[in-house]
């Protein structure tokens, strides 16, 4: 079939109309490479329909929830026996005790559970949590890092005041010493340290965090009285079946869940160890649909499938597949990749592309011959995902390394230009 | 059958040990009469079913979600018929542009929509729409206002900082004074006026708004460049099929909505005039899952059933019915009822309990006769009721006025006191 986008075109017209700009977000697509389908139809296993029908690969799963494939027969039968016997009710069902004992036992440090909405609940609950504990009211947080869209975190500051982002220190992520000033600037005042499980920031190079820094930033906290935040929101599960942190033999205080956890239900969560438990009693925090029993039930249904699959194995062999050949097929036509993250979170920039514009081009190649890629965020791995779907990618990245190479020099790509003036 | 608690109880103690205080937020039952349960099994029509088996005509309608009844069959056959095609995808659906449609089609000041999951979700956006569209930072609100669960505006200030509550003054609803004294002391700097559609606080009776007072707020933010901002979380479509200001003609620049705006399913949206659209465009603002399709084709679902149906005159009669009944059966028993808001969202309160523990005795009543009333919060009318369930309710609740005029006087209730020292 011919890729075609008329259904698509006609419907950001009409979004253009009755939302501000045609869309908000990290769904908009403004910020992609030019023919990228702004509205979709279906999405099974690996796969994602555009509303024109062309068929993608798709290595974004829904900017992370997918993690078992879309449409899970399993997850979502529970989801809906659960939704026909009362979802949102006056209060929570018995799922919610279920769910709180399954994530206490399958996360090392946690001894409780909180479950909310957005990502953006658990790092605020997170925030207010520490200061609550502490008595204290100074973060410290990696500088770039992402923890979400209110208006202490948010990564644009438009609508936000200097008082919203009262009270921050930042620090260089895997930087010991800078981690040590901002503690030091912190003083007397320090309520926690946010860390991210990874350095996954946008449009730069995955880092994974070093024993020295994740054992410091432990230690600094354990010294000050302060809590110790992880913000597994987009990691949690795909690195381990445990906090990610666990991988360095650190256990956090908090930490905050969400995305996969449900496998694209809306549920997120913020865990913690027995010393906060009070400061969490303590706070105020609810949502008009936290306590829905659906999104629990499916969450159960998932984290079964995490405690006793191989699922995670899975991710890295298909992620190692990926990796092992694009640095094959990239090498051939002499183009240097930088594919950085763990295997089953990858993101992959192309060498000497200073503007990006080289990206965009091979994105754009990819995604017009049935593979959704991402320019400059992290992508994802499922378990749905096939040998097959993975060399249907290879084959794909080799026609657009092809055209990439005859494309000749490129133009710098205006938009990008653009955010990275306005995001400073 | 018996009413009995022993599996609520059984639960509670299991989720004392892995949730904080064994519950939190709104649907805590902490400050609620000793006997009401904490999890229920199922919810049907106006129905809740404890997990012990009792069932209750449910007059609080999961705290405002459940408006055309619980697991309404065409509602959900739309959530369910979507996330069998793809609910949570890498973008929106094409129902995200319905909704959108719909949504400003049926609210006369809407130009334009975004969605979201909580309640706070869509007044915060509103909160930094107003300071990005005025390049301003003070917003006045009324005081003692609910607008959600986040630091600058949580009921409780556990884990907030002075910071998170700078640039806010506050006013008396409906008192037009001290709104004009309040946007004195914002003087240059006011971004804008937030207002309930009513005043529905907790504790205090009901009022509806002056057009006093709701002309001058429009006007105020008319002189000053400031938005208005209603938000219509928790009345929104249960006083109009349109915002609830349109009751006093005036027009705020943004609503934000959520509660019953799905049934029951997860999704928030933030309304706004084309003045604002700008702005709006500007900031950012995403979740995990804010462009999941199944919650908008549930909430289309629900909008056709706002504007077809008489839903509106069904739920002002059955509250009529409910507040008529109640007045005669208090009157026979001479003891005063103070019955305010809107018939659909009554809150009752006992004349002469300074101390709540005369309402708190007759809910506890109520409740064990299968009718689930709140003490301090208002409540809610769902068309899944019949008069035979309003006329249940007020034989319940004569016999619970016969157990309260025979128990005498009463100790104050504790656990109110403690909460009303907490918040201040």
């Amino acid at each position: 079939m011919t890729w075609t986008n008329s259904k698509d075109s006609a419907l950001r017209e009409r979004a253009m109309a009755v939302i501000p700009n045609g869309m908000y977000g990290h769904q908009s697509v403004m910020l992609m490479p030019d023919d990228y389908p702004q509205f979709f139809e279906r999405a099974e296993g690996a796969y994602l329909w555009d509303v024109d029908g062309n068929r993608y690969v798709d290595f974004m799963c829904g900017y992370g929830p997918n993690l078992f494939g879309y449409a899970h027969p399993e997850i979502d039968a529970a989801y809906v026996a659960r939704l026909r016997q009362g979802d949102t009710m006056t209060g929570p069902g018995e799922a919610m005790v279920e769910l709180a004992e399954a994530m206490t036992r399958q996360v090392s440090h946690a001894d409780w559970a909180m479950f909310c909405k957005n990502g953006t609940d658990a790092t605020t609950m997170a925030l207010m949590i520490a200061r609550n504990f502490t008595q204290k009211k100074t973060i410290v947080l990696a500088r770039g890092a992402y923890h979400g869209a209110a208006p202490w975190c948010t990564p644009l500051k438009n609508g936000v005041t200097p008082a919203d982002r009262a009270n921050q220190v930042f620090y260089d992520y895997n930087d010991v010493e800078s981690l040590e000033a901002a503690v030091r600037e912190a003083g007397s005042d320090l309520a926690g340290i946010f860390a991210s499980p990874i350095k996954h920031d946008t449009f730069i190079d995955q880092e994974a965090p070093t024993p020295e820094y994740a054992r410091r930033a432990r230690e600094l906290c354990d010294e000050q009285g302060a809590l110790l935040i992880i913000d597994d929101v987009r990691a949690g599960f795909r690195l381990a079946r445990d906090c990610s942190w666990s991988l360095v033999g650190v256990k956090p205080d908090l930490s905050s869940w969400g995305k996969a956890i449900a496998n694209g239900h809306p549920i997120s969560a913020l865990l913690g160890a027995d010393i906060a438990r009070f400061a969490a009693a303590t706070i105020y925090a609810t949502g008009s649909f936290w306590f829905s029993a659906a999104p629990m039930a499916a969450s159960l249904a998932t984290l079964k499938l995490i405690a006793d699959s191989d699922y995670l194995e899975r991710t890295i062999a298909l992620g190692e597949r990926l990796r092992t050949g694009l640095t094959e097929v990239s090498g051939r036509h002499g183009l240097g990749l930088r594919q950085t993250g763990p295997a089953q979170m990858p993101l992959i920039m192309i060498d000497e592309d200073p503007t990006g514009a080289k990206g965009y081009f091979w994105n754009n190649a990819l995604l017009k011959r049935g593979v959704y890629f991402h320019p400059w965020h992290n992508m994802f791995m499922n378990t749905a995902m096939t040998d097959g779907d993975i060399d249907h990618a290879l084959q794909a990245a080799d026609d657009a390394f092809k055209l990439l190479k005859a494309a000749g020099p490129l133009e710098p790509v205006a938009k990008l230009e653009f955010m990275h003036a306005m995001v400073g």
